[in-house]
Order: C-alpha cells, then sequence, then structure tokens
C-alpha cells in the first residue's frame, strides 16, 4: 500500500482525499497498488472540511512519519512551501504539487534536491489538462517550435464578456470578483503573473530554460478597452491574454500579454474560465489541449494522475521532474527587446491637420510599415482615435517609436499597444 | 542501440524513417536509447521513395531478421499485416502499428498473443493526437463517463463545406475526391466506419469493451441535406459526424452518426479536416485534444511517441496494449435499440389537411413529446418539408415511429433522422 499524505487540505485536497477514496478501485487497479491518504495537515483545526482522513496542524507529523511514501504540497505561497518540500525529499519521499507559484522560482533547484525522488506538477499548469504529459509523452517525436497558452481563466473570462456583451474592464473585474473568479486584489491574474508562472515551467521542459519572472515579458489585461474590442471585431481578431514560448534561431522567447489573434485559430474560439494550450511540434503541427484551468475535483485529476505515475514507474516516469532532457541544445532567453512581432496601437490625438503624417513619420523613421488604419471621431469632439495595425517589426523599434508618438505635440494619452498573434 | 524495421513504407513510413533521423539527438536523449530505422519493407522496390533506408520486397528480412527489437506495422488491410504481427510478437519483437481497420477487429487476440510483448498503436486514433496517452495516463484519476469524437476528417471537411458554403453532398464530395481528402469509393470515411474503428480502439481502453464493427451502431453523413443544416443553422446547431462512448448506469453506448450539437460546444467548433476528442471525466469534466487526423508526418508523430515508450518503459508503460485494467467493472453493450437522444426528424409530406396531425399522433402514440416545430414549403408547390426536434426518448421508439410515419398515406419520400447531441 503507498501512504499519502497531504499538505493544505482546502478544496483542491479535499478533492484529492475524496477522489482517492471514490475511485479507490480504478486507481488503484491503473497504479497497481492502492493508494491510502493517511493524513492531512492544516493550519486551522477549527475550520470544517468535508473529508474523512486525520487531520493535524502540526506539518511534521507527515514530513516526519516514515511510512508515509508521497506527500501533496497544496498549501500555496513559496517559502513555506520550499522548506517543507526540501524536508519531504531530504527524508525522501517523492513530492506532488500544484504550486505553480514555487516552482516559477524554484523547480531547478527543487530538481537538483530531490536527485532521484520523484516530483510530480502536473497539476500546476492549465488544471485538469493533462499538458505535461502530452508534452513529455506524446509529443517526445517532435522538436517543439511554438506553445501558445490560454492559461488564466480569470483573464479569459474577463475578456470574453468584454467581447461578448461590450462591458467595461472595471465592470467585468467587479463581476468576477463577486463570482469569486477574481480575487480582491486581482493583480496576479490580471498582470499576467499568473500565466507567466506556467509558461515558465512548460517553457522548461519544452527547452530546458531555466528563466524566472523577472526575466520575461509580461503585460496583462487592464488596458484593454473597447476601442481595442471594436478594432479585433472589424478585422477579424479576438483578444486574448496568451502565454507565448518561441524557439526561433537557436533563442527561446518567452512573453505573457494581450494578443489580437484571427478568429479562425483554433486558441481564439476558447472562451469564459477554460484554458487552451496550443503545442506547435515540427512533426504533428499544431495539436491543442483544452480543459478546466481551475477548480477542487479538476486540479485533484492532475494531482492524482501524478500520485499514480509515481506509483507506477515512480522516477523513471518522463512525466515527473525537470532533469530529463528534452531538448539537447543549450539554448538561451532572447531579450525582450528583440522579439518580433506585428503590432496594434490606439492612439488619442488632437483633430488637427499634420497629426496623421507626423505619427506616420515617426513610424516610417523607426522602420515600421503600416498594414491596417482607421481613424474614428472620439467622444471628445476636438479628438481622435487613431487605431492601426502594423507589419512585423522589432519591439526596441515599436518602443521607440510608441515614445516618441507620445511626446509629439498633439497627442493627449499614452499610447495604447496590442501585439498581434499571427 | 534499438534497431527498427518498417513494413509498408509509404507516406506515413517515409516520415516515421525521415523524422527519426532529422530529430535523431532530440529522440534518442528522450529514449535514453539511439534508435535506428535498419531496413524497410515494401511491395514495389520500383516505386521511388523519398527515404535513406535499405529496402526490400520479402517481409521476412524484417520479421526473421533477430537483430530488429521493433516492427512498425504501416501497410494497411487487415489478414496481412494481421499475420505479419503475429509472426513479429512469437519472435518476440515489439509492434507499432497505426492500423485501426486492424485492431477494430484483432487488438485482444493480438494482445494475448503478445503476453508481456509491447503493442504500441497511439498511431491509430486520430493521427497525431495523443490521445490514447491522455486517456491511459493524463486521466488515470477518472472514471471515463463519455467520450466524443470528430474522428473523420474526410466528413468534418465536407459537413464544414456543406455549412459555410451552402454546397450539396454530391459537389463537396467530388471535391474532396479531387482534393486527395477521399478516396474513390468513399464508402469508408463517409459511411462512419473509419470513425467506428477508432471510436472501438478507444471504447476498449476506457471501458475493457471487446465489441467488434457489426455490434455497434454506425451512419454517415451521406444523407445530410441543406434542409437539415438550414434547421441546425436556425436553431443554433451545427452538424457533425460525432463517435460516442457512454457510460450509462453500467453498460456502454457506442455510436457513430451525424449529430446535430450546439454551436457553443467546443467539439463543434472543430472545422475542416481536423480532428479532436472530449473525453468526460468524474473530477475533471471536460477535457478536449485537438489535431491533425491524418497526414504522414503527425501520424509518424504518434507512431514514434510509442517507440519511444517502447524503449523507455516496454510493456509496464500504461499507453502500450490492450490488457492494463482501466476500468474494474465488468461492463455490456447497450443494445442499439436502448439508445435514448433527441432526434431530428426531415419529412417531406402532402400539403395537405390533417397531415401534420397525423404525424403528431404517430409521434405522442409512442410516447415522444416535440420540442422544435418547422414546416416550411417545399419546391415541389403539393409538398411540404416537415422539420421536428424532440425531446429525449428511446432509439427503438423512435424507429417504430419513423416506420409508422412512412406508412402514412400523405408521406411521399423516406424520414431522414439525425440524432441530437445534448
Amino acid at each position: 500500500m503507498i501512504r499519502v499524505g497531504i499538505i493544505g487540505v482546502g478544496t483542491v485536497g479535499q478533492s484529492v482525499a475524496n477522489i482517492l477514496r471514490k475511485n479507490k478501485a480504478l486507481i488503484s487497479a491503473r497504479a497497481g497498488k492502492e493508494i491510502s491518504v493517511v493524513k492531512g495537515a492544516v493550519r486551522d483545526l477549527s475550520v470544517e472540511r468535508r473529508v474523512d482522513i486525520p487531520l493535524t496542524d502540526d506539518v511534521n507529523e507527515i514530513l516526519e512519519d516514515e511510512s508515509i511514501d508521497i506527500v501533496v504540497e497544496l498549501m500555496g505561497g513559496i517559502d513555506t512551501p520550499y522548506e517543507i518540500i526540501k524536508k519531504a525529499l531530504s527524508r525522501g519521499k517523492a513530492v506532488v504539487t500544484a504550486n505553480k507559484a514555487l516552482l516559477a522560482y524554484h523547480r531547478f533547484d527543487l530538481q537538483q534536491i530531490a536527485g532521484e525522488i520523484p516530483i510530480g506538477y502536473e497539476a500546476s499548469v492549465a488544471g485538469g489538462i493533462p499538458i505535461i504529459n502530452a508534452l513529455k509523452v506524446g509529443l517526445s517525436a517532435n522538436e517543439i517550435t511554438a506553445i501558445k497558452g490560454i492559461m488564466n481563466g480569470t483573464c479569459n473570462y474577463m475578456l470574453t464578456k468584454m467581447i461578448r456583451e461590450g462591458v467595461s474592464y472595471e465592470e467585468v473585474l467587479k463581476e468576477a470578483q463577486e463570482l469569486g473568479y477574481a480575487e480582491a486584489d486581482p493583480t496576479f491574474d490580471v498582470g499576467g503573473f499568473d500565466a507567466a508562472h506556467k509558461l515558465l515551467i512548460l517553457a522548461s521542459i519544452a527547452y530546458g530554460i531555466d528563466a524566472k519572472p523577472e526575466d520575461i515579458l509580461i503585460e496583462g489585461i487592464e488596458n484593454v478597452n473597447q476601442d481595442d474590442i471594436d478594432f479585433a471585431k472589424e478585422f477579424g481578431y479576438s483578444i486574448k491574454l496568451l502565454a507565448i514560448a518561441k524557439k526561433i534561431d537557436g533563442q527561446i522567447e518567452l512573453r505573457v500579454h494581450p494578443v489580437l489573434i484571427k478568429q479562425e485559430q483554433m486558441i481564439a474560439k476558447i472562451d469564459g474560465v477554460m484554458n487552451g494550450i496550443s503545442v506547435i511540434g515540427d512533426c504533428v503541427g499544431e495539436t491543442l489541449y483544452y480543459g478546466p484551468g481551475a477548480g477542487g475535483d479538476a486540479t485533484a485529476s492532475a494531482v492524482i494522475a501524478d500520485i499514480v505515475e509515481i506509483v507506477r514507474a515512480g522516477q523513471s516516469s518522463p512525466m515527473l521532474g525537470f532533469k530529463k532532457p528534452f531538448q539537447s541544445e543549450d539554448l538561451t532567453l532572447l531579450p525582450k527587446e528583440e522579439i518580433r512581432s506585428e503590432y496594434f496601437l490606439r492612439m488619442l490625438v488632437d483633430d488637427a491637420p499634420g497629426v496623421l503624417a507626423s505619427i506616420a513619420q515617426v513610424l516610417g523613421k523607426h522602420g515600421i510599415s503600416i498594414e491596417t488604419f482607421l481613424q474614428r471621431p472620439s467622444e471628445n469632439a476636438k479628438k481622435a482615435t487613431l487605431l492601426c495595425a502594423t507589419h512585423t517589426c522589432r519591439e526596441k523599434d515599436i518602443l521607440s517609436a510608441i515614445d516618441e508618438i507620445e511626446n509629439l505635440p498633439h497627442t493627449s494619452a499614452k499610447v495604447a499597444m496590442i501585439r498581434i498573434e499571427a
């Protein structure tokens, strides 16, 4: 019998315990051994929990229990779970975690500490979608050319609602908070940081890249407005927060930001709170994985898949850990300013002669050519909103051009920019 | 070094050989051993092939070569590959096949012959999509409630085109044949048999069911016409050929047929030649897997994933073979006539008093209640087309009702029926 201890018995932890009981026959048959949750550690024993396992408020009752084989960490945070996981690994216990923030910072040093002890983290990216399994096992013939994911349900819910119902960012955020889809402080989700953590985990599998959140381009959805959405609709785009990893000329670009993306693209069709990840492989082309990115039972499904894999195959499973070679070359991170993309710009300018010419001149000077241009009257009669899409150019050049445009005498607000994902 | 022999070096076989050469460093690192294709067997040596491996027209040069570890069967057909695979297994060689027709009939007896020798078949269902891996490894915590797949690219291409462009079945079939998406004799694809073979493979994994194509409900897309499409559009449906497996009260229903399905459903959004499979698990809810269902390189991606898995884990890999328990109960096939569904009916009737009443009476007599009804004038002024959707009822009852309606004095053609997938 395999004995499991759960640290953090909140929504996901309760689901893990309950599903392991409910589907015990199935899961034990698949794993080849009986799996039992023998203890849960919680911060506050007075909170009522719908589980049928012994609880303790002393985490050491799990970490120091020699009979426990697998520790499931579901407490959240970074520093405390890091110490707890290190201790579990040092005592030879396999670890399963859903903690993306922890892994975004500490995946490689935890792997080094783990050595031959398995670490499972399928639940850390896109909840119930078995994306790590697909990437490492299902696509093992492929060099991964690109990964493009909708990996934050809060942002996708908000953008879907803004597009479908024409409501403002502020309104939809308030509603998402009321529904429990967004936190009181929503920065972690709407600012793109949650998606970035997941992207870093996938990129380290596909490319062996040990980047930290600080190293990559992260922008949130806070500045998307109805002008952008109107433009998007008019030209056949949707707007999504995408986490993107691409391999280009031996370098890896990693970025999280809103994009304009053609409505026909499969990933553009993923609406509401759902997640989806498109993976481009050099042989298979595009495959896409869709499902719930959050929720107790869905996340527990991934946690348990890791437990089964640990029981079945241990460290020899390619699903587990961060040390198996998936990429044979040494790859480096492409500097942010070298990223190349098409760009959409929104500018509020004085409705005066020569304004358009001066903006076009700035863009031309930076070698940026215009693909689509739309001018419409603003609410303020003396102003005009200019919307424009460029051909592919370098991030460095568009940023310089934007800076220059913002300093033109007739530009009256920050220039809003959204990248276009072709 | 692991030595591979390929039997059948057509489009997929050539891709397998070429990708194993091109991505050799990557794939060997992932497998933990070097993998080399040492020989290919073909029927006709005079055909030019873009591969760099020694070819023979004597299959025994592969089967009897003791140095070959893995035989990849890509020749198509049923009886000949069955004999070849049996011989390969009897000589202790692992087998990888993309042959769905063979597996639809012989998967369980091949597994029995194989014993501990691994058989890989990821490529037999939905080409490059790693669905078998997802089902067996990624979703191992779940009881599978339902599988719904678009698993025939030809049908999906044709239906997409009929819906988008209003072209007739005959026109789009001709075009699909010209593009090479449909065979000269298209029955295998448009009649639903290809999708049924794939469904049987998935159902045997999810439910351990050893059904043959003859045992299950299979209907093709040949009778879908623009009246049906108009009705579908009017009520927010798309039309897809779905392969469906469901577990209901300890019984399994398996069926392939066109369905009306709400446009908002993710699987309804899969258009053109692409494939997609929605899997409902009791914990995770719906996850969906999308990608190319055919094509040399995409199919080769799945073939190679199996080769890597055989090298890495052998028979202990849950991805391989048909013998590992994924379902602990003994499940039986639900008789076709006991299937329950909502139904769409299209009837051509005389435009005469009392006709509608007599039809409604027949439906009522069989306990079938109407959900939506639409009557429109026919091209023939004396006829009317009646379109109706029912609430859920039994297949047996709707078939009896249809039979009775067809025998009414004012009904002038076969009643067309399409099931509605809620």
